[in-house]
């Protein structure tokens, strides 16, 4: 990732502001604020803006239950709580925003979580900049042979290097053409003073889908965790799982106590359906059980022993 | 409204507070931070958090527009711009957070705008406040003859005196059976030693509709004034406009040239049908035009005629 | 409950309708169709519209996933594993509506729900029914000692009779006196042809909050699952609770594969954290681990225990 | 547009359907109910479901206004009645389901209404049909000279060629590199039995912005008033405008009062700031104000002037 040098004036202006506040602040998220974190090959996250802090979570809770709060001693005992029973609404108290460079064929999946707020760069408006994803080597897979939606082995050699070659081509060419046709270069040289530029809303369809857009991406926490629980799970797609990594990383920074209860409680634990209970309480009992027996599919019963490493059991 | 020693000490204390901080602040808001605003006779709002300013409105519309929006010279004009056409999402970039104390048959109509993040006070845990609203004595008035939600004359004398007996004398009996449904009073003490107190969840139930709750409250800036429009109209009951009364001040404070626009486009403006700007436009014209003519009803026509002053042609 | 003559006519004429629709329909959800199931003391509850069944769920799946699922024999497969793997999306292609007659303090629970659309009878147009909720003697609980929020054990003899009369004798007093205030009985009779009434947008503070109310409400499949996980659930309220499970009834009759994925999935199977499967594991080895070793707080090693039927391991 | 025999066949099965429902129905739209509309070259929309018609809108609002509504005599008054006071809730209570085929760009901007479902064909299982937008020569327009995302004059000859011939030829080639780094062809084919496919997830990244996706979309029809009320707009990008007038029509067959009322209101209706109310005012009295006094800018004057027809006074 290269910004440009009036993108880094930018932001070392925004970064070098001192403002007095009586709003609750977090110092370990005030160091990263406004700083690019590269993601891909030229994408990045920006945290630009939030509002309140773990402290925030536990205000919220304090004024639903009262005094009824008054028994759990911390703050820490109580947003475990809240996590471990889903109680939703004092995460949402909590708000963040992000700027956010990505190829748009991640910005497709990534907009299918509607409980943000979005502003995108606009292509009706302006130039796109000449800028398309290309996946670094190790991330170059075959299709997976079982999961429809998933990869498979890393492509390498003569195919990896010819893949690479119709991806840079054609991202080349359209963005090219795209120039082409609007009469006019990205840094708005006019390409021939006698012909009439194409509408930018027109020509932008001739961009191929790794092409980066941008947007400010605004949520609360309990809809970003809800995103992340997806998005950084190992069942996302790679290119928006980098993205929600780098996104973990500032939640932990802004709130720490509910982060490590979204890790154990979300991220790390695990859903056992009513017939998948059974099969565990029988085994806890050193009772026999066969898939055939369990009501399961032969898929659940493997999730299922995989989940509690009980290896030797998958069939 | 009379805060509570231990409230006070907390307000004191958040206000108190000097942190240092790279986001966006606004001064003018700052000076009021924490605040509790009288509402009614026990209610009141306090803007306890809030992310971004007029200029964060201007940021992400210049993301979205890119290099197009240089042409638009200032930010004032942005905004305005984009308040006139419906520009909705660069509003939703700026969120506040209000502690809110108000009776609960207003809790009922505000509740009603979906698009916010809430926690309330919950019965089910603890006891309520033994504090319930009574209306001061010009705001007691008669059901409207001609409007089937609106009021009417003010009720005076004997009538009002009785009303406000009557109000009262419930409210305060309907509170002490709670208490003695609890075997608690509000304070902690328990009433009948050798007595079990009835579930919380359950006596709640014996309270009336003007009792006091109250909740955190946080929404973005575009569902701010889309409540407000609603809310602070001369159409709204009375005691939800005191709130968003105050509110609007608050808003003020915080993105003065939203505020602006918001007066000029939303509040001050007026929405004409197709069949409506007809007959603007034959007036315009010199034109003679009847309500019989013009294929508006005449409620219609007296609403279109009052919008823009013609009071002599008013059936 | 008693449905007013009128009431009874408009059900009979809307089941009488035999309209012809190229629509899928559901015959068994036909079958009650606008029936109004009785709830509580007076409410109930009535499906009147709904779109789609089962089908309508794997149609859009089979949309999102192309060819990609031919693989999955059946409907009944690919509806487990979208549940089992939370994809959501397709669930919310069914939506239905619910005609729901309920107490003010459960319709405030309820509102919280806010992905749902709602037209509540509105009491600033309208005078309320002269009908109040008072628990059957078997639900007349004490508080819970050990929890905030729930119900002990029932209160019986002389002081369940006095909270009854309690809670009776408020509901009618604070009903008339609103009668009086707005100088109209519920049927419409002027009390004092000389006096004028109150408005009713004020008059109705008085009523207690066991007075009932009633909206239509409408949702799509997921966000009722999501609605009916916390409200049919155990630690719900025993009012709320007894809606839920009569929506329930109705979710099997319209969507069974659905329904019997959603009890298997979610209402039956348990959310085990990180910290509760590494304790699991030990257990399925036949290792010993102690409450201290695990990491979890007494209270949550209590309920993964009680989940695993491992009664003597509670501490 | 060319449905495949697969889809034709589809189509047919679904309108054969005769089933029996208490459900209202609406004669009008189940005429073309699943019936494919086309809409500019290879897309289309489809009503594939419904829920409710005018007279839910009604019955809705008169659950809410209980008695107070009798005084509104007809069906028709009401909704009228409730569009222009802004009253949301009740259009709520109808729903509609279509499904669509529409180019990935117009997707990118019909996405961003997000009060909607949505069942998109997914890329990552499947493999995408090889069809992509290219304009109609009278749509092939140049970038407007004054509005930075509008159309100017249509392009003719030699430049509407090469424009053309690049769209095609661009999304061509992108499409058979498509099909090369999958190592198959559209219809299963396999190009190199000894090579293997790079993952769905990843190829399809080389794809233009014109390719066709498709989806299915549920709304109620407040949010679907909300959405076409701006994409039926002369000011929306041609492309969505033609699904939106489609859709304009679907609208109309389905509940015609409402469509009426949205038409007159909304879409024929203008909005007029406090300052042009002032215009007006002083307009109507036969004074004379200049854009000066007025305290609008030129653009905002000359928008007020066309709407209200008074072309002499265009600046």
């Amino acid at each position: 990732m290269k910004l440009t040098e009036e993108q880094s004036k930018e932001i070392k202006e925004q970064q070098s502001q001192e403002n007095i506040t009586k709003r609750v602040t977090v110092p370990e998220l005030e160091k990263v604020l406004y700083e690019a974190i590269p993601i891909l090959d030229h994408g990045f996250i920006r945290v630009v803006d939030y509002m309140g802090d773990d402290t925030s979570i536990v205000q919220a809770a304090r004024v639903s239950y009262g005094k009824g709060t008054k028994k759990v001693s911390t703050d820490a005992g109580l947003i475990k709580y809240l996590m471990r029973h889903w109680h939703s609404t004092p995460f949402e108290m909590c708000e963040i925003k992000y700027h956010v460079k990505l190829p748009i064929f991640i910005a497709r999946q990534w907009i299918r979580h509607r409980t943000a707020n979005v502003n995108e760069y606009s292509a009706r408006y302006s130039i796109l900049d000449k800028e398309f994803y290309l996946p670094a080597p190790e991330h170059l897979a075959a299709q997976s042979q079982n999961n429809r939606q998933g990869r498979g082995d890393v492509i390498e050699g003569e195919q990896a290097k010819k893949v690479l070659d119709l991806l840079k081509g054609d991202a080349e060419q359209t963005y090219n053409n795209y120039e082409m046709m609007l009469n006019e270069r990205y840094d708005g040289t006019v390409i021939d003073e006698k012909a009439i530029g194409l509408a930018r809303e027109l020509a932008r369809m001739n961009l191929t889908l790794n092409t980066y857009t941008q947007w400010y991406w605004k949520t609360d926490l309990l809809n970003l965790m809800n995103f992340l629980r997806l998005r950084a799970d190992r069942h996302a797609q790679y290119e928006i799982r980098a993205y929600a990594d780098a996104m973990l990383d500032t939640v932990k920074k802004w709130v720490p106590i509910s982060y490590e209860a979204f890790m154990d409680y979300r991220v790390g634990g695990t859903e056992v359906s009513a017939k998948g209970k059974k099969v565990i309480k029988k085994l806890l009992k050193g009772e026999i059980i066969t898939v055939d027996q369990s009501g399961l599919s032969k898929r659940e019963w493997n999730e299922l022993m995989e989940a509690f490493d009980l290896k030797d059991k998958l069939i």
